[in-house]
């Protein structure tokens, strides 16, 4: 059920859906109320009377009776139940210019989820490995072969299978399990990546056991590593999981990993806990499937090239050493019991290849899952994590890069940075004319800090109202006591201190403002490097991928502002989710995968971009919000005109 | 040097080198003179006079003055440093007879060793584990290929090497091993069976190592493991050693420790026992030859069927349940150390294929070893020790089977039979007249038993003069003490209580006979079932190979009067020793015997006697002395028509 809500004197409606606060319709169309305290009503900022139609709840001490009987309501408390009407009060005359300002209403980008039923229709959906139901002649005095002969000979004439391998632990097993059911069996094969290869027997069960062959992917992210159980019979998530990896005790990012597991028994320590954290995730979404663990035929896993051979116990060492060499890209087909996985000891575990030291598993699973290696169109996947990959091309080429961003996005190097958890300020308006804030947080609680979504919004607001300049720096006349030096930095006080859950005031400092540009600035002219070095142009880019959990809150519109983003037509802009899971949980499901992963791999060109002669200029001209050669953003130029000629 | 020994009044001239007993000289010579101690000069029975020339030696108390004033001396105590004439004194009437007699000398098979050096000449030398001496480019910041691609594409450029793995273990050590010695490396490749399949790269190594590249060829006998270090770069043995299999002490052969591995954790016990086994003798060849555990890259195994599944620890519970199914014929390369080998981690073990429970892979490797796959003549192939395999066939076809000979030939079975040890009787023969016995040996000591060499050269005097008829029953009124009835049963007494180590008279019984015949039977009849069964008859084979210890020893005339080898020009028989050895040690010198036994084993018919109709008459037909068609001998039919005419 959704709702029409129209503001007033703004004239701005928009359509919500059932149960959605006032405060975030507000902040949806664009419409600017003063608010502080995140959402949780304390401040009683954010004042509205209901004209027409009514909401439930929005009453609190902050609001006397006189206030109710004329419609006063806390826009923070107010849920939306029916169509309304809502004046928000014009409190001074500066407060009225505001009312000219276009409104953009926030936009983020579609999430697409990949079409797996389709995968089935194509005849794709051919996972790696595969159970085969066989009722096999039984040995007599006149046939009298092997055990390994009956069962490879039966598979060739009956099923169409040649160049088999028996393993010697199905060699082990197969005198008695063969004879446990009167030579019925369920042989598992674990496939070739290329057709006409040699596809190995792994499993042997007696009786028939078709109906249960699973899959685990695995996502073994630097912060949070997600499970998927895969039904590999429907190709269903029959359940899923996550948690924290294990090693984060032993530093945040993969520079600290690395550096720790250079100290005495650190990499058998990181080791051990990140398998630990792993082998928590899959009892957990065995269990709740019921699925039991030798059931799991295979295990499909992807990460960044350090939690990829911290995992293998191959040494990092050299990762983060000039110039940058990863021990390998392609990792043959392993046990999984040998690299200490709680699954049968028959699972495989397939490993995604690695580009370079900075460009991972995660983004090869990503690029895989995306499908962009197969688009005619011209694509840019984008991952912005603790750090930033991106891959460029399409169907005929590929290239990519690591960014060297920076954790700003994650918060980092910004002084009230912060994860996106509970009382990060996800949302931000600020009044043109009190140059008030309207902050939104996680949970609408009192404000900790500022996530990166947040900070995107938050610094385009202040760009566009001109509170910073096109440098990030302050306008240092706008008569506000928001905005002050303290220690020779001039800052913004986004939340008083007693509007925060820290006790301190919560700043956005020049400081953090410029960490910011470099990160943006960072990805941005990468992007243009890639594609200059291909002899393209970043307005060719006809669709982008977004991947990682910030993809799904950037503001896009926003992001073009700042310049993050190429200007594009943000239906053009898909969020993907996490793509490195995606990625994981396409190649359990079909072995198409493993095959198109090799030509990718052959196809990418991996830049390294301190050593592309191009890059450090395209760098210092995205230094600029949102770029040197405003050009690039014609509709952040438009709209930056409009605003000067309105003020 | 060798020297003419004429015996009188025989005038029968022998050659024979400098240092040969007379005895034996006599035997070889096929003169015989009395003896029954076995040659350690305690019966004094076998007195000659030296009449020409002078012997060393051959003086003992046995003699007195006047004896050796006329030249006697013992002939199984004399030493031949020169020409010489030799009277063997004729005691009796009867003895002259024996002198009408054309003797046959004794004549074992030419023994055969394979021509390794001629692999050398035909480009064949190419071991399946390969060393290659790599300068790598360092990386650089224009050049930060991964470690692994860089290994890789250097091969491809410069070594026009195609489709590599590289191993996970490979992977942990190739960082630090890279960077050790400035990308100079030594990389181990193990070359697929197929040309064009992957190699994998299965060890790196700081520095050039090209020179010490090892391989270890290894039979796993029943009774004796036999083991040798080669070195792969020369093709050269470079140490030898074989040690008793440890499983002995759980039974003799091979059915008794299939019972054995059945009870509580036997299986178990008799893996740990063959691999400590087989690590002691890993332990002396490398220790002699002074070569380090991990520069052994390959080991080559070959045993029977139950011998291979003992140690790949598959269960052999089948291969004595009717219908005998072996659980596996091609075993998959294993890594030596995860079958408990001390050996490098990184060391590959080769495991020859078993053809079905009783033909196995130390057959399949005597033929790869001997050649007979890729010949044009018609070969017959024999392996005869606790049990008998015969393979026969050329480049064009393969048959084989196991025959149900039993140990006889092994001394298995007969009342006085023995393994062919020190007081074991191997020479023999019968007075003509006197009907008494000429025992040697081994070692010249008493008496302990008769080896099966020995059996074969007894059951054959004692047909030739008439002691047994062609059903092998004693000729009841000879009027000699030695052939007498005990118990109701006939024997002929070898050697009295006095002339013997063992307190007892040894003495050769029908039964014994009759288990003789019967083993004899079984392999010629094998034979003849397997050749009928392609549409072939025995005559036709053109050359025989004789596998196995007991081959060496072998009188061949005998063995054909016996009836065990069809008759033919004893030049056509070779011995070709320990062929599971053999066939080990090529497997570890040339690839091409791995890409070889593919189609050996598809070409390779098995054929279970039992089940095959035509044997059973086959077998009843030869269990006479030498066959109930004599015209299958017509060599034998021949003297025995001329002994006739002459007595």
């Amino acid at each position: 059920m959704n709702y029409n809500v129209l503001f007033l004197p703004h004239n701005q409606t928009i359509t919500v859906p059932d149960g959605e606060t006032l405060i975030r319709a507000a902040m949806e169309a664009g419409v600017h109320i003063n608010a502080s305290c995140g959402g949780e009503g304390v401040c009683g900022k954010c004042r509205v009377i209901i004209e027409e139609g009514s909401v439930e709840e929005g009453i609190t001490e902050k609001l006397n009776k006189d206030d109710l009987k004329k419609g006063y309501r806390l826009a923070c408390k107010s849920v939306i139940r029916s169509d309304i009407t809502v004046r928000v009060p014009v409190e001074s005359e500066v407060d009225a210019s505001a009312l000219k300002m276009k409104p953009t209403a926030r936009c983020t980008a579609r999430i697409v989820q990949p079409d797996f039923e389709s995968l089935k229709d194509k005849g794709l959906f051919t996972p790696p490995v595969e159970k085969k139901y066989l009722e096999l002649p039984k040995p007599s005095a006149t046939d009298n072969l092997p055990d390994t002969t009956r069962l490879v000979s039966f598979l060739k004439i009956n099923h169409d299978e040649h160049r088999l391998v028996v393993s010697l632990p199905v060699i082990r097993m197969l005198p008695e399990i063969l004879r446990e059911k009167d030579f019925k069996i369920t042989a598992t094969l674990a496939r070739p990546v290329q057709a006409g290869r040699k596809s190995y027997i792994i499993r042997i069960e007696p009786g028939d056991t078709t109906d249960r062959n699973y899959a685990i992917a695995m996502d073994i992210g630097t912060t949070t590593i997600y499970g998927q159980l895969i039904d590999l019979k429907t190709g269903e998530v029959l359940s899923e999981a996550a948690d924290f990896n294990g090693q984060i005790s032993y530093g945040e990012d993969v520079i600290s990993r690395i550096v720790f597991a250079e100290k005495g028994d650190g990499m058998a320590k990181l080791h051990e806990v990140v398998v630990s954290t792993m082998n928590k995730i899959i009892e957990k979404i065995l269990r709740r499937a019921k699925v039991k663990k030798d059931e799991a035929s295979t295990i499909t896993l992807s990460g960044n090239t350090t939690m990829t051979q911290l995992f293998l116990q191959v040494n990092p060492k050299y990762i983060r050493r000039s110039p940058y060499v990863p021990a390998a890209t392609i990792y043959p087909p392993l046990h999984a019991r040998s690299l200490g996985l709680e699954l049968g000891d028959h699972t495989e575990a397939l490993v995604y290849p690695q580009i370079s030291s900075y460009v991972g598993g995660d983004i090869v699973a990503g690029v895989m899952g995306s499908g962009m290696y197969r688009a005619e169109a011209l694509t840019l996947f984008m991952d912005i994590g603790t750090n930033a990959e991106i891959v460029i091309g399409n169907k005929d080429w590929l290239a990519c890069a690591a960014c060297s961003a920076g954790p700003a996005f994650e918060g980092g190097g910004i002084s009230f940075g912060m994860r996106a958890a509970r009382g990060a300020i996800e949302d931000f308006s600020i009044h043109p004319g009190t140059l008030e804030p309207m902050n939104i947080t996680i949970g609408n609680v009192l404000a900790k800090g500022i996530c990166g979504s947040g900070l995107i919004i938050m610094v385009a607001k202040m760009f566009e109202t001109g509170v910073i300049d096109n440098q990030g720096k302050f306008n240092r006349n706008l008569g506000t006591n928001r905005i002050r030096e303290t220690e020779d930095i001039w800052e913004y006080v986004v939340a008083w201190e007693e509007e925060t859950q820290i006790g301190r005031d919560i700043v956005l400092t020049e400081v953090d403002i410029e960490n910011f540009i470099r990160a943006k600035a960072a990805i941005y002219s990468g992007c243009q490097t890639l594609l200059a070095e291909v002899g393209l142009e970043i307005g060719m880019i006809e669709r982008i991928f977004l991947a990682g959990g910030f993809g799904s809150y950037v503001d896009l519109e926003k992001a073009m502002t700042i310049g993050l983003l190429p200007e594009m037509d943000t239906e053009k802009i898909s969020f993907i989710g996490n793509s490195s899971l995606l990625g994981a949980r396409m190649s359990a499901m079909t072995n198409r995968i493993r095959q198109d992963v090799g030509d990718v791999m052959r196809k990418m060109t991996n830049f390294e971009l301190s050593e592309t002669p191009s890059y450090m200029d395209n760098y210092v001209a995205s230094l600029f919000l949102p770029h040197t050669d405003i050009d690039l953003f014609p509709k952040v130029k438009a709209r930056l005109k409009n605003c000067d000629m309105k003020q």
